[in-house]
């Protein structure tokens, strides 16, 4: 991934070094600072100001700091930090170090702009298989890949080695798509079904819900046309919300 | 939205309810809590239990009914919640009682996808336009809507009251997208494009980043996969991290 690796190194398979345990929120930065450092990098910066790279990032300058201090990445007084050491780090600790395989299940509307973005493949990830449970589907070639059958999908995953399954299927098809995830080896998940998945432990899921987004982004539009809307006086002219929605209720929280 | 709310109650511009000051994690949750009421209503279920909602909604009963407390919404001891008046209560505070139009930028292989995306209109959203640079898809036809030219972005958004901007372009083009949208009176934006956008105070950001969601589950596998693979001994075989990564440096973060 990183141009400062030596290319072709061999992944350890027993000398692995112990990974630091990061704050889930740290983990979820790092790619934004890899993203920054990158464009750095493309650009012949040799070193970055943690303001600098915080910016580039969207987080404040003593955030930064903290996460890159969990990666024992201090910069340097004066200097800052150095972007290619700093890649090679970040990489190492999201494992960007190998390819991983993708296997892709679901090509409807979603599934099938899903195969077809370059995103994927220039940050680290290699989509390997496409499944569908649709028969008009199944053959159909995309971006190279022709779809195979989802009864196919956990024989397929050991084969091919494949680390994350992507969900992109309707929500009453995806916990049977998990389970046979699961049955052919794969530990991570990203699932854009609009359902919540049941899985062993060990096995993590992330979820992207695009309506639940547009859902968290209409909250905040409507309490920003509240406070616009509200009378200086306030209260006494407020209207009833349901069921005394605002009503300071002393009882507590009772187990239902 | 919901069938228990009377049809064409009309919005109040003037005394609007104050809506509670929720935490950002409930408010993430409260789409969840609704989806699976939804599911209840549908199968002909007037209550629910604590227990029942939060299984369904994947998280711990303590955490829903610490959520629910904040809209004043108890249950009921042996009983539970109202379902009709809980999904009221919901879609209230999350302000989906108004069908909210939303601009799509960027009909790309992404946007396209967007675009006809069922779930949107189910969950509260009318995507009411869409714009692209490439004048090979200006006046192309997407699910009835034309695409019209991004130099129209600010004027539409104006005459159509667009509530929420998605951004689906490239990364080069998406700050100017959300310069035309803020001109245009958007204050809610949902960006997929891979970079951080700056916006005037007042105006709310959502990042959806695809490529960030795998490098997380990239972070758990390398985490998982090095636990797996460490020998019973440990500390004497491990070998060194980039830039001694794993290194406990009592230097402490500097500004740099």
């Amino acid at each position: 991934m990183s141009p400062h690796r030596p290319p072709g190194e061999p992944e350890r398979p027993v000398a692995v070094p112990a990974l630091p345990d990061l704050p889930e929120a740290t983990v979820a930065r790092l790619p934004e600072y890899l993203r920054a450092l990158h464009n750095l990098a493309e650009n012949g910066h040799e070193t970055v100001s943690s303001e600098w790279l915080a910016t580039a990032a969207g987080v404040n300058s003593a955030k930064l700091r903290k996460d890159l201090s969990h990666l024992g990445s201090y910069g340097t007084r004066g200097v800052g930090y150095d972007v290619a050491l700093l890649i090679d780090q970040i990489e190492y600790v999201l494992g960007l170090t190998q390819r991983r395989s993708v296997a892709l299940v679901g090509v409807g509307n979603l599934g099938h702009a899903l195969a077809g973005y370059d995103g994927f493949a220039t940050r680290g990830f290699r989509i390997a298989a496409l499944f569908d449970a649709d028969p008009v589907r199944v053959g159909e070639e995309i971006n190279g890949l022709v779809v195979r059958h989802v009864d196919e999908l956990s024989r397929v995953a050991i084969e091919e080695s494949i680390a994350i399954g992507v969900i992109a299927t309707p929500a009453a098809a995806a916990q049977r798509v998990a389970d046979r995830l699961v049955a052919g080896g794969v530990t991570s998940i990203l699932n854009f079904a609009p359902c919540v998945l049941t899985v062993p432990d060990g096995v993590d899921v992330r979820k992207v819900d695009l309506a639940v987004e547009l859902q968290i982004l209409s909250f905040h539009e409507h309490r920003k046309a509240s406070l616009t809307a509200l009378p200086a006086a306030g209260a006494a002219t407020l209207t009833p919300l349901p069921g005394d929605l605002a009503a300071t209720d002393p009882q507590e929280a009772i187990g239902t």
